[in-house]
């Protein structure tokens, strides 16, 4: 079994933004000589998340929009986690819908996604660096 | 390291329905010769789901209802994902609710589920041909 | 390849509660022999969780209040799913925004979390015996 281990890092100037990686995880993979197996790419921070939908900007901005509604920023008195200084309890919670990490299969080499599928770093408390692990595993 | 990749295909005649595929990836589990490892099945669409929870009818009228109030499909002119000619904005964030895979362990050849988990596709805007991935990798 | 099960078992008293099991994963993956590979954490039963997320007591309870809004446990009537006799619809909802599971690298043996990842059992219909899986696979 073979595997292989890499860290995007990020350092988004805005408090929130989605970037597409799918480029730099293929990348990973074939550096990674898997032809068969699984790849897991996972936030490593709990206020950032890893999905897989549309690259498309008015969806994205939907997503913004929404996830506000959900999980509105302020005011951030409205949250018991920012009593210890933070603002940033409503990033805690919008992760948790837009999820930590996708698994997606390797094969021939190659990510095997389906015809609309890319792969974001979703970033809800940005303006500082913060990193994203893709593990490949197989054969 | 053995591995196995099939596709489940659906046409869903409505907008909306949850199909039980957990047979489908039992089967996919045996065909693969696996005896330990994991199992990937995961929506090949941005706008349909697979995860797992129980197959009861109330249950999925619930989640229906749940996933309408908090992700409603009109007016479409809301989102502005919609304003590309298409109507489906809420389906992708409806999806992200439900989620886009799940692992599920394989032990002794077979899937490791609890007593009451099935594995459903999830769709959220039907009336098309679509995918589901499933695969298998371990010895 | 090498794979390894074992079952944690909870028997929380009160209805809703979060625990911290990153220990007991850790100390699972110790036990596999694994030191490349990936690490499988699933609740077996569909109303519970999974999840990534800080261990602050504060940001628990946003959890709390926060799931509540979004599926709200009462009126028990207004869910099709306690027509059946059960109580507990609004659990299976909040269990699809938390998760069912994690999937976690394993890199030289250990977990391969970042700085605040903690690993959680989220129970959201307790006062019985239930059961988290991990299944570890690789070399």
């Amino acid at each position: 079994m073979k595997s292989h281990r890499r860290e995007l890092w990020f350092d988004i100037p805005t408090r929130r933004a989605f970037v597409n990686i799918t480029s730099q995880v293929e990348e990973t993979v074939r550096q990674s000589g898997v032809a068969e197996g699984l790849v897991l790419v996972n936030a490593m921070h709990i206020t950032a998340s890893v999905f897989i939908n549309d690259d498309e900007s008015g969806l994205h901005q939907d997503y913004e929009d929404w996830l506000e509604r959900l999980a509105p920023h302020a005011p951030v008195s409205q949250y018991r986690h920012n009593r210890t200084g933070e603002d940033n309890a409503d990033a805690h919670l919008k992760r948790q819908i837009m999820g930590r990490e996708v698994v997606v299969a390797v094969t021939r080499g190659r990510l095997d996604l389906g015809p609309w599928e890319q792969i974001f770093y979703g970033e809800f408390d940005g303006r500082r660096k913060k990193r994203v692990l893709v593990k490949v595993i197989g054969e």
